[in-house]
């Protein structure tokens, strides 16, 4: 009997937006997994579980998956996590691997179950869908994300101004993700564009420490969190025509 | 005493899928509404809850959306929806409108809630962020919807196949939405990209009737489903360089 792994997708940090089948996966005997930055570091999907009021198991696994982008020192903790997994799951355990946000986005999850898989291809892993921060902050913000027929661009801010501004004339929704290293030159794109009556700043969407401001002008100048974001409607988009439905071919 | 607006994000389609947020405002006295597409229609929203074994209340509201694009139609059924809404919230009600998926993605209740606004700036809104079919679609693709620095763009299909090719080299995933127009097209588009091998068919991702197909190619010829998808990761993206944490202000 050889166990499974499960990505389970805690939500954006709101306890409540946490699914039934991850609380039902958290009530089971499976084997808890968490992410720290570093050793004996804080988790921020743990976090969920704790503040859910549920008490983590005393045999909960940490796993360190460090802040860096260096491929080489990446590839030695993922390695050395999934053989952790690996072992239980031979014991014949199922591991939950715990996730803030959604499994599938910008998730430390995909680099687990990536190795897993190349480790030992047999192996079942399943990801449990969750609500993901880019929802969340459309929420917040009380914005679409997108509308009938919208297109969207979710990219990090920091592949630069000149492509944002391209992406900002061809999109109707734009997320721009950790926005920290930019902010000001976003902001005076947003203002030449404008843009900033239909953009909204999000920080930690969902979290407890949420910050939301709408007017963005403010933040000229200022330091903002890591994991903030910046939300651009675009109402003049200037769209083409579309095929729809059976209309055609 | 005034009643609340929740837009309800019940899931793509799995009941288990429900936040327990949204599960707990099921189990409250608001009064329930649920879109369709003509009176006396099937709610996909409201199925999902049933599947759920919730028992809707007998004086849930139906709530009419017509499938068309004329603007003139649409905004009357939009104000006539908004007009029986805010009559229940007068009488101190709180209503939650029932969404598949998540209530900012694609969403009717994006219109609603737009509507209602207008007609009375003060009411209370509120959005109860979901799963997406979006994050349903990668978790069964097993495909990251986006992995670390990734860039992400979500379209509908009928943009038509010279957009599709552009964004196919500019973005790391690109979710493709309603492609049963044209479905040919984007699978030769594919094949010459050399992307078939990174792409995946998702319909109706996370309902009961849920249909993944990695091979592509078989589809060519067929007939799909109005709601099905196409997720393609592209391993070959050529990224510029980026700007990173606070490296550069």
């Amino acid at each position: 009997m050889i166990g499974k792994l499960y990505g389970v997708s805690l939500g954006p940090g709101d306890p409540d937006l946490i699914t039934r089948k991850a609380w039902a996966l958290l009530h089971t005997s499976a084997r808890w997994a968490y992410p720290v930055k570093k050793k004996n570091g804080v988790s921020y999907a743990l976090n969920i579980a704790i503040r859910a009021d549920l008490t983590m198991p005393a045999d909960a696994l940490e796993l360190i998956f460090p802040m860096t982008h260096d491929k080489a020192i990446l590839a030695k903790y993922w390695l050395q996590a999934a053989h952790m997994v690996i072992e239980i799951l031979h014991q014949g355990q199922d591991v939950i691997f715990l996730v803030e946000g959604d499994a599938s986005t910008f998730s430390t999850f995909q680099h687990l179950a990536k190795t897993v898989r190349v480790l030992e291809a047999t192996l079942q892993i399943e990801t449990i869908a969750g609500v993901s921060s880019l929802q969340a902050a459309a929420a917040c913000a009380t914005m679409p994300l997108a509308d009938t027929d919208d297109t969207v661009a979710i990219i990090p801010a920091g592949y630069g101004i000149d492509m944002i501004s391209t992406l900002l004339d061809d999109f109707d929704t734009l997320m721009l993700l950790k926005v920290k290293p930019i902010l000001d030159d976003i902001i005076i794109l947003l203002r030449d564009k404008n843009l900033l009556e239909s953009s909204c700043f999000i920080e930690k969407a969902g979290a407890p420490e949420e910050r939301i401001i709408s007017n963005i002008d403010s933040l000229y100048g200022e330091k903002v969190n890591y994991l903030s974001l910046i939300m651009v409607r675009n109402p003049h988009r200037i769209r083409g025509t579309m095929l729809r439905g059976c209309l055609k071919k």
